[in-house]
């Protein structure tokens, strides 16, 4: 079968590879009809990972079941489903918790699994005509037979359920305000999660003109850090007063307001402890690694950055971190979905062919417009 | 009448000073019968604050109500009470909201304000024969009217409180395990909480034999940090698995193990984030300040300091700081206390005649056998 | 000055009774600018209730503070207030935990109390131009300074935060299914809290066109229980399938869909427990009352009725009871207005002078369209 | 093998039935070692159930793992494993939220399974030397290896979590007061848990002498319902206050207090009512059932009997109802009990070989002395 493979920095190309097969009576065979490019691909495209050539890339996966092994019991061949980033078992400690992004089963040694993923287990991507799901019953969200919001639903595999879970984590509440750091897809994901939870304002930072037009479509309140300090600008317009709970949907590639457009790792966190009012919680969806060796000093070539402890703790500010657990969300948001309630497909910018998935690589890592976020489509 | 009043570094003594009066008909004049020293008030002594001399310590205050304002509907004349070391309002949006360890109206331009203590309000320390005690219905503690428990109610003003609050940070539930660091008043109170609580395991961590002592005591697993890293130890008891929450009870004065015993103010916070299993908590009742003149570099003299930021997010940490809200907890701790089913008066080592605050600040200050917490006695 | 005054069974008379007056320091008095009638009046307007004549009707106030007691610190004369239905100390157990609704400090000898209700304490009612608002500070919800959101405010003292209060005790979340039992006023806010608070479907159950008419324009789904069992009619569209949370928003003075239309005070719990699935909740905001003269048997007379105890409890199911607790939401609700994120006057049906109180009491009682929800304007 | 078989209304055998095989992927074969007797086998054993002759009864199993499924991928033959009464696939919407004892899969056209147990689907008992275990790696809980705490684990299978959900479904917190009615082994695991949960003061109501003296034992305040209404007696311990919390572990074979021992069903609900404090909570572990042949009036076999709904109403009470669900709390249990923090085996009376079950089942339905809970142990 055809399918996007890793070989090399900034090389990636579409080639043939076996069919996957069944290794485990628990495991189905999907074929492929949307999987998305992730802004998280491009730190392995960029080569700022220890991915190895060869490695098939694709986290964001939705198909049809193709085959069945003989201890799955719920999902039948023929399904159209869904499948989460992260791989769970359903069955350790983490997963029966309801963190299934910490899967104890699933990448030994290591607390979460993932598809075509640099460190994230053996599981091949799904940026391919077909895909092995592993414990298949617990790892396949069932959709509508029918064809529609197949762009909507394939949201559901990662950026919804993260932006999601930066509302989440920053506990947003019914009246609350709220900023929002960064206005790429999960930026804007989280945007929208606050306001279906019912927030009152949101405040959302970033620089592209695109992206806090996006948000202000969507009933939020931009604001531009390239035109002054994004906590002042709030603070000034709230008249002195900051905002309940902040969410970081940037991470660790953070770049401040500076001419140089540097990266800052603690740029976002100290905004977020400066803009929130004291009693507040912040919701850090935003990628942060503990390797990073394209980083500028060794401190924080191991993710380690200064942080103004001082001010968080006076304030009583509390913070959650750490990537999302899709199935927590994803069966609610499919079904917020289905109700005609939230089109979260708003942030596709684009649907192209698989064999297309080298330009779509480049050009999304060049942020050009319209390459914000990419389904790829399969022939099969 | 008498009190303890501050007059510069290392130099404290009882004067007279005028006697509190009725200043708004919601207040009560307390005759004070207990008064701690905290930990907290030391800053204040070693001359690390901007505490100004005149200032009247005392932010552990219990006593009998011996005069009540106009506007006073509960509280009476003669009633025994316990007043928590936050004074708060009971009106404003985080009062309301239980957070009353940052009331927004009793120490204008701050969230929070405190008896006795710098920068906390224009509030009179308790350390002394009578105290004013403002909004007194809301910030009176009744309890009963015999004369029992007099020491274990005393401790419900704040350690108690802040050691549970370092719990409930943690949000520690039943059959978990944890990780207190620290064993003085505030850790052991934590660890106290967390075996109320129901925690199976707790692992406390300190290097005083006493304190030390005191936790294994209590049913806690002693963990010298003398004797090598702390989080290693706990890991290695445990056959490779840490805890899935802990505590920071020690704060920025916090010092490693390293032979020259200076302070590193993020290494507990490390240990914290090395010793906790993905998906955990870390509760922090400890203090961290944003401004501490007597730090060695310039950036912690700001409250900023380094953190392992990328292997808290790839654990999906969460942390909860800040003072604790003694109301949120003090009716429930002091209904456990009259059931007999909590001592926590065992962390009181003295009790002395206020005239002999003095001594009693110096013997603290060098930590000397004996004076780990110190009840002082007005004669009135 | 003017106020209205119950006198008897079917008479309510616009008369002169004394001006307020200041009797605690915690007091101040409010200018009527709005007071609506609330369908709780009109069990004491039946003469379903022990109700004296005498009693100044009014539990829904909105006004400006006019004079404010020695003892108040927040609240200033020229302050634009809303008032909550129910009054609360601030200090007692029960408002300390934000359970406002049950204070046990302002109605001895029962949990709560109210303006201008029978049972519910000595507080005259504010339709009236004057109000005497105790513990003023905590119970005078800040409006903004124009006169903007008039109506929509006015709904925050009583059925937004009760229809609120609904989806809370059903804790209906992100993307879950609800059916709302009731399209009266609170049942229409219950709906709207739900679509809110994110529910993907929201089914509403009424009789009245006209009510299921506000309740599908509003985004949910209507069932007229007229034309069957409205569970068969839900499951029907469900194929087979329940919903996850229920609301009674009817309560005892229930009917069924029998031609008679007489009371059945079961008929919309035993709807929730068949239409509910297992493992959901039921959210009660529909009074109940333990002392019913008007009853058809004599259990019903102490407001006791069968349920089908056995399916709930096979079904796991829980619920939630009681009168709201406004200040819990009534800040948040106020913001979502002042946001333009929600506009609860949509139920408001007409805005008469304070001296036709009378009629429009009567065309209330009658069910006469245009009377659903009527705000009384005092001259003044 | 050896088996317990239900041949009819007090009749029941120990027989040769065949060995239970691996029927798919996911199950594994049990041996037990422990398996008890449950007050609800009781209900078949009576004749009141459609129970049918052939029956295995038996679903508080321990034992250790003799066979493995292919599609098994955690347990392994020789593990030491206790399995939850409830059998839950781990994927369905219920499992997944945790809702384990309403299980979507295992039992089509109902929530919820369970082996040996009329109406829970089509999975033999675990009175028997062998058991199948269906998602062995969902299903069974590991123990250490040794053979310690043999009865404590067996407790964990039912009676831990049935009392302890007791008291999560009252939302028991710490330093609350809670009346629990019932001291039964399931009673007097709830009142165990709410004294571990960090209760203040704990009521247990019963008649028996045995079960109020293993009540006070335990710390709690013994209420016997034989010397006057248990609401009465509690309010006047208390001076007139009620209890903030209560369980009813008792269920719809409740006895009043009259000399005549007939069945009320709703007698302590109503007992939970009248003594729980306005915005209180009344968990309800006790069993109710939607069909009752053997009631004594036509609505009480259909489960439905009166409630004081209006008083519940008036109060804000809520209540939370259902099985438990054992894998919500099985594991951190196990490790308090591993911790040795908790010893539920304090109910075990007495441990008989598997044979001597028609006896211990006729002993234990006459409630004799010393079969308050009995342990069968197969010869394999």
């Amino acid at each position: 079968m055809k399918a996007v493979v890793y070989e090399g920095p900034y090389d990636i190309r579409v080639e043939d590879v076996d069919d996957p097969a069944i290794e485990q009576p628990t495991d189905v065979i999907v074929r492929i009809t949307s999987t998305c490019i992730c802004g998280s691909d491009l730190h392995m495209y960029e080569g700022r990972t220890d991915a190895q050539a060869g490695l098939v890339f694709g986290h964001e996966n939705q198909g049809v079941v193709e085959e069945v092994g003989s201890g799955v019991q719920r999902v039948k061949k023929g399904d159209r489903v869904n499948m989460p980033f992260n791989i769970g078992c359903g069955f350790c400690f983490n997963c029966e918790r309801g963190w299934t992004g910490f899967c104890l089963s699933v990448n030994p040694g290591f607390a979460g699994g993932a598809y075509g993923y640099v460190n994230m287990g053996p599981y091949r991507g799904g940026q391919a005509e077909y895909l092995r799901v592993p414990y298949a019953d617990f790892n396949c969200l069932e959709l509508p037979d029918d064809e529609d919001h197949e762009h909507d639903f394939a949201m559901l595999c990662d950026i919804f359920p993260t932006g999601y879970h930066g509302a989440e984590l920053a506990e947003v509440g019914m009246g609350e305000t709220v900023a929002v750091f960064g206005a790429g897809p999960v930026g804007l994901m989280s945007a929208y999660a606050c306001l279906i939870k019912g927030a009152s304002v949101v405040y959302v930072i970033d620089q592209i003109p695109d992206r806090l037009k996006m948000a202000e479509d969507m009933g939020c309140v931009p604001i531009d850090f390239s035109k002054g300090d994004p906590a002042d600008q709030i603070t000034d317009m709230r008249k002195g007063d900051g905002v309940m709970k902040s969410i970081d949907a940037v991470g660790y590639q953070a770049i401040g307001s500076g001419e140089d457009g540097e990266e800052e790792p603690n740029v976002v966190l100290e905004g977020c402890i400066k803009v929130t009012n004291p009693t507040g919680k912040i919701g850090i969806p935003g990628l942060y690694v503990p390797s990073d060796p394209g980083a500028s000093d060794p401190h924080a070539s191991q993710g380690m950055f200064p942080i103004s402890f001082g001010k968080l703790f006076e304030k009583g500010l509390s913070l959650g971190t750490g990537q999302t657990n899709v199935k927590r969300y994803n069966r609610f948001l499919r079904d917020l979905i289905v109700a005609g309630r939230v089109e979260p497909s708003l942030v596709v910018s684009k649907e192209v062919p698989l064999e297309e998935a080298p330009e779509a690589y480049e050009r999304f890592d060049n942020r050009e417009e319209g390459y914000t976020k990419v389904v790829l489509k399969p022939a099969a």
